[in-house]
């Protein structure tokens, strides 16, 4: 909360557009050079192969050794740490799994900020508390740096292909820079406002999300047990004022739909793990900011109830399993 | 409950299938003979004066005289009672308030079942507990009628133009019977199943719409609290997985769209009072057959509360002011 | 819904009045004659005995022929069904698993009504919903018989020591007739008002119960999780505001309190399954009252889940271990 | 969440108690020295007030000037800031708003730790988040001084009487030494565990006591709606499983206590805001720790609805009138 109260305020200063303005012209002729890339994990990986695919060297580090050999034989250079990097880099993206996580890799021992240049521009992918994003943000701008968040929708596949899509937040003059190296990675790039914004955007969409998938899980359950053949319910609520994005392209009821997680056990997709880590996430911002979300936090209860019921690694589309099994051993 | 398990019971025997046989000879040489209309209220007035456009004679009957006038005007034979025009006309539809008005309507001491021929087609269009529509069913078949479930989605306006779409439940070879009437009065008729699916499927679609509208009206308004733009949030929710009915076609912020409730400071659409009484239903239903409905069941409870707070006869995107207020009262 | 509505409207009769004073005077001579017992499950079996034991010659009747061959034994005479006990004895108790049940013993084919006596004490120690009470004692009063509700707290323990609560609904002249018997099987008879406020005060004091239950296990979890003592910290809720008769009496913590359940792998107590039952007839009382209880059908929810979860036929308390489990796997 | 792994890990450490068995001997010596007093509000004041009874000069300051006047006449010496007070006094006590208040107080630019003394004794009786307290101890302990969270039961009142409640976390060692000053303010001082476990046990308390709030008003508010007398099911739950303290001591239904909120037009006695205050530190914790917590999630967002509809300033009992009132104006 205090970082959130220096982060909004330090912001408003004027003086940094100003140091900002310098930085842009710098780093426009910088172009096609080496570009810094923190956290190589199952989305990182392929995120950093699409940059190198585009022309860019990538100077890479993890914390995870064995993680970086498939990128050095790429062709990328791997240094020991994040400060490494940051003295050899201008422009550096991160992609780690919490807040913890990036507070260590920015402001740590070994952190990129303990080396960073002046005028670096600094775009962060993980998904984190936004306030953790603005207090990062200051902290850059006291060194002269850029702070961008960025996280990403569209999973491991999307990663890969370079079909992600990317919710900036952050200057807006930066916006473009931002772009041109997100745009290797995503088939969307969006800007959504003031640094923390981007964060927002994946939050809040998540929460959504979570919501319509429960309530969908839970409106076909009731709608079988009633006596109304699943497909049909599907389609009757698709063509009426019930459609959502989980029953008309998720449906997470098995025999409902092809090629989704519920036509194949609830394998692959996104899990419930990841999903109750969002919800937290929106939780900590509604009660940080005092807005009430009913829906939201009970959503958020059910997926942490579920992370231990076996559920943890399966699709989030599995609630309907979870609720369902309910019924069938009930007494 | 025990009307449910009677019902049921009753539903199973194979004797009402033969009769029925009989019963559609009879009446398939009846069209455009008089119908019977019992309910003119916002509803049922217009619905029944579409049939009369049709070149369907109407006999009607409301417990509020003067609710007939326009229709006898227009040259509708009016009766004292429901078993009155039970006496007079073989084909009755009924739009009614609630589950115990049906009842009265039904099985009361001035009911339709006190003279109703045998073979009749009843056809209920009010929306109540499909527990109460499988009994009023049962009652129908020992006297050798036939009840048959249509509640519709869609408001005074598509009653008017003849838009309804309707819900069908009942014997599946009586549902031309029901559709050649019904198809007076709406775009769309929808076989749904057994006796009660037509109610099952109107509950099922407006939980799932209770739920996704409080989840947009709460992620819209977390979002703006964040710092994001109202239409630029609606417009990200809509292009990823957050999109739902009510964030893309009658969403709740004032500002995002044009010609919704949300955009005339909620009047006319649909008011939280009806949304309130279809989660009730929703509720009764999901607590007989044991199925859990956390999100349903709480989005219940919310639109409970607003009726009290000035809300009841605002639509039900309202609750986004509902919501917002909070905040901006909230210390 | 309807009976509901049907009963208020009768019971507000004043004749019944008039014919219950004479009913009075007739069964006060009948003191120690025969008493009627339809119900002989784990509860009603004993009760029955506790009747016997204190000189009241019984006669039963169950639909498991084999659960009466204990009563038999004692001397009890059983027939076959509650008609026949209707017409041997103008005092019975009904004790049953649920609303259907009673209905069919009181309104069946073979049920007391159909053979029931002028005058007689119509006593129900089911659990059941209010409103089925209501229409129960407006079926009776038409035959000139009584009907009251009489639930009980405390389990099968307490029905062998005859030791149980009966909160009583029903006329007030009638109260000390069925204090006489009831009596004989409990420690406390509190009369609570017109009748069904027995069972409303049984469903009243069961959804309160499943929240402070609840609440104490999330609450405990939490604190244990925060690093305190559990034994401490249920000191430190006893001597505070957080006090309840979950955390002081029963505490669902394994180690903090001898001879519970929770001390005892939750074996014994109150089942899940019966307090999820007692939960859905709160929901549905709720409902049709259109009162907002949000705890209290989150509650219901909580226990329908968990009834599936292997805790059906735990102790109550389990939620405790319900809750922990989902930290314990949790990622 | 950063400031909880650096607390946790750093509280670890042995070198501090090997510090502290120095400073005990030090601070032994200093008993009715100077005592340092930051934050003299509606608490703080009379708090202040007691220890100068006790014969402790006071040395305080606040951001409000005014709120000094009254100590000053009694004697006390008022400095400009807390580093001030800390150059002074080597005991000193902090009695703030919230987080942000207590991690300014403590390490801002005028903060205690710009001159807190080795050796010195801090305690905060600010209700805040834990990870707050542990960050604030860390940060102390490297200073070579000693921190501990000792939050409050009992409001103004018990205050000005010297009968709070301190609940204490922090090295025990140190325990005798804080509670030689909390005795002179408080009835009981309880000692929890380590640092930030005085915090977990005021909040655990404070979010059973909402649920249990809560669900008496919904149980009352139910039980009166199916025709109970409020004073009788108040005393039939208290003499059953259903008691708490909020229905045995503090009943939210006017008429059935004397001397409680509920019988003043809810004055007085315990504000909506700070029960949502309270809730929101719960709901982050146990977010933060992965703990599920449904119905003091669902409490909390409940408190905060209140706070916007003319409950801010009402007690927290009040939510009966809350939930009464939707019935009443509910069509």
């Amino acid at each position: 909360m205090a970082a959130l109260l220096r982060g909004s305020r330090c912001l408003a200063g004027k003086c940094h557009n100003h140091v900002n303005a310098a930085q842009v012209s710098i780093r426009s002729m910088a172009s096609k050079t080496q570009v810094g890339f923190i956290g190589l994990g199952n989305m990182g990986n392929p995120m950093a192969k699409n940059l190198m695919k585009h022309g860019y060297p990538v100077i890479a580090s993890d914390v995870f050794p064995e993680s970086c050999k498939e990128l050095q034989e790429l062709g990328a250079q791997i240094l020991d740490s994040p400060a490494d990097v940051a003295d050899k880099a201008d422009r550096i993206i991160t992609m780690l799994p919490s807040s913890p996580n990036v507070i260590d890799v920015y402001t740590g021992p070994n952190g990129i900020l303990k080396k960073v240049k002046k005028g670096s521009l600094l775009i962060d992918s993980s998904t984190i508390d936004p306030a953790v994003s603005k207090e990062m943000a200051v902290a850059a701008e006291k060194l002269g740096a850029v702070f961008m968040d960025a996280p990403v929708s569209g999973g491991v596949g999307a990663a890969t292909s370079g079909k992600l899509t990317f919710m900036v937040g952050g200057l807006e003059e930066e916006f473009n820079a931002a772009k041109e190296l997100l745009s290797c990675m995503g088939a969307n790039v969006v800007y959504c406002g003031q640094v923390g914004t981007g964060q927002a955007a994946k939050i809040c969409n998540n929460m959504l999300l979570a919501i319509g998938m429960i309530g969908t899980a839970e409106t076909m359950n009731l709608g079988i047990r009633l006596g109304l053949d699943p497909k049909l319910l599907a389609k009757i609520l698709n063509m009426s004022s019930g459609r959502c994005w989980s029953s008309d392209t998720y449906n997470p009821v098995p025999g409902v739909m092809e090629g989704v997680p519920s036509a194949n056990n609830y394998q692959g997709g996104f899990g419930t793990t990841l999903m109750a880590k969002d919800l937290g996430l929106a939780q900590n911002t509604a009660t940080n900011t005092k807005t009430p979300v009913p829906l939201g936090s009970l959503a958020h209860q059910i997926y942490r109830m579920m992370c231990a019921r076996g559920y943890a690694s399966k699709d989030f589309s599995s609630v309907f399993q979870f609720l369902r099994e309910e019924e069938d051993k009930c007494g």
